[in-house]
């Protein structure tokens, strides 16, 4: 299958719709689990796939540094490498760099950086982040971009965005050669300034993409300023192409963007906490090391539609962390995968029924339902 | 079902058995993953039950300590706590004390030790390793031991097997008011020294258990040691009742072993070594950390009935512990625990044809069969 975009409904700015990719349709909201190295940390592939996963992501910064891009493709690409055989999206390694990479450089060529594995000197232009992705195989392959922490001065922020700019046409250019049916995203950059959003938000439609990202979020600002650029940037993007808000977010941030026209998320959120211990229910975030739980023999969430909130109670799962059993973690995260994705599937359900805002105030307010859960958060 | 063993073969020395206990019917040889603090590390139950384990270990000194026994008892039962519904053995708690606590003292009483969690003083007689393994719960109860390092001098070895000796008596007595149809196993001890152990062998049998056990072996000594100790003292035990040979350990030991007449084992070697990335095959032990494995697209066992064997290729393997993925570790476990059962089934049908000896020749001959894996070795 070509890629491809539909809407199926929407609710106010809310979108419902369908993404079709080489490796299956994807259902918009849709959320993505980062498979940062070829792997879902600590969870097996079948368990997110069951969770609900249509697409997950993988990071061309660490893939790139090891096994190496050359080694994947040898090996068949990715999905064949990784035995996931659903869709996959790459990023474009920019944001790493930016995070991870002691020494880099960046200039209108692109960044250089050194390798946090072995120190080697690394370049990643836009051509070669295109390439990296073409040699993973991914469904779906985002421009190089640079990435600025907030806050930043407002002509940091511009000479980043505009360099991006200048970047995503360089990238589109060298993603002709891709194999076709493969899609490739711009990413819209401009910090907190509305203004800048918009120029970056038009100049990349007048190139034009298969779909758009929202970059430069979830770097430090605050939530409210992370919502208010989404709210105000989105709608500056083509209706009929989806949108992707890049790194975000909590479950009240996922439904914020999605209430303001986001269609795709991914967040290391749902295994990170679940490897420290916190999961994400329907009555709120609980800590499960929390002294409280030792004698619970209530399960997580006895109607969810994961075995692992179902089947073990509170005091097993405290007692795995508290005696760091590594299983402890392993079932925190896929708990809270499939809480995310419980969460995109009620959202899609609520807004092809026109009723997303009512979904929104229940599942907020069964958050702060539960006077034993509050203490929790 | 009240616990009871049943012959249904023996080849030679070798025997295929039934064990009934009250959480269901144990296969042997029988083959325990070891379940340390309620939890086979890393690893899920469900994979653990799949891979063919009819029974495991749970280790009494490790959840006397934390959760603590009591507690568990409060949660239902070992069982219930870990949602574990199939037979579940516990050890004494000896073997932990003596490996694990600083500051231990043995006396008449017991033994005194210093908890390595949170430095308490814990009092472990034989009347309370049965009264923990009884508010844990388990099918099959281990009678309090002292173990000895080997090498050790015969007096050493001679007065720990005579303690243990006082103590089974103690057990047998303390575990008259456990709840009905559970069992409780001797330990045979008596270091390298053939005459001390038959002595050994012959008191306990005197005294009457539901079933005996070699202990004190894979403390040090040498396998063929161990493998000498263990075709010496099987046939001193009654052969209508099962005998388990506690904490070993490879497969050829435990070929040796079953042809030897033993019908228990537990070890945590296929966890722990798959942990450290080293895989037990049908073509011996694999290293995947090994370089030559990195664009290696075979799986490490195409005809396993393991997934993971069969589904992963070795170069992605690799890459997950180069990365440091745990899912490395954890797949490679449950490739191990299937190992070991299928090496255990394996054992069982021959045996019961009456090809033992062919099933051993056989299997280690493949082993070693492979020169490119004879390297790892």
């Amino acid at each position: 299958m070509p890629f491809s975009f539909r809407l199926i409904a929407t609710d106010g700015a809310a979108r419902n719709g369908e993404m079709a990719t080489p490796h299956g349709v994807v259902r918009t909201p849709a959320f993505m689990p980062v498979g940062t190295q070829a792997a879902i940390k600590g969870v097996h592939h079948d368990d997110v796939r069951a969770s609900g996963a249509d697409i997950i992501l993988g990071n061309t910064y660490h893939l790139m540094l090891r096994p190496g891009a050359e080694r994947v493709a040898a090996l068949g690409g990715l999905h064949a490498f990784m035995r996931w055989p659903y869709p996959i999206l790459t990023d474009s390694g920019g944001f790493q760099v930016m995070s991870l990479s002691a020494l880099r450089k960046v200039d209108e060529a692109g960044v250089t950086f050194r390798s946090h594995i072995d120190g080697a000197m690394v370049e990643l232009s836009p051509e070669r982040a295109i390439e990296v992705q073409n040699l993973l195989g991914s469904d779906i392959a985002m421009q190089l971009d640079e990435c600025v922490s907030l806050p930043a001065a407002p002509e940091e922020i511009e000479r980043a965005m505009e360099l991006s700019l200048r970047w995503s046409e360089r990238c589109k250019r060298a993603f002709e050669s891709a194999s076709p049916g493969r899609a490739l995203f711009g990413i819209v950059q401009g910090g907190d300034d509305a203004a800048l959003r918009q120029r970056s938000a038009r100049a990349l439609t007048d190139i034009g993409f298969d779909g758009y990202a929202i970059g430069g979020l979830a770097v430090g600002e605050a939530p409210e300023v992370m919502r208010k650029v989404v709210v105000e940037t989105a709608p500056a993007l083509p209706a009929d192409q989806p949108r992707y808000l890049m790194g975000v977010g909590t479950p009240a941030d996922l439904l914020a963007a999605i209430a303001g026209g986001i269609d795709m998320f991914d967040c290391v959120l749902p295994t990170r906490n679940g490897r420290h211990g916190l999961a994400f229910t329907r009555f709120g975030p609980i800590n499960i090391k929390n002294a409280h739980h030792a004698e619970d023999q209530r399960p997580l969430d006895a109607e969810s539609r994961c075995p692992a909130a179902r089947d073990f109670s509170r005091a097993y799962l405290h007692h795995l962390f508290k005696a760091g059993e590594a299983l402890g973690g392993t079932l925190l995260s896929v708990i809270n995968l499939y809480y995310y994705q419980d969460l995109m599937a009620g959202a899609r359900a609520a807004i092809a029924e026109r009723r997303f805002a009512d979904y929104v105030a229940q599942t907020t307010e069964r958050w702060s339902a539960k006077p034993d859960i509050r203490a929790d958060e």
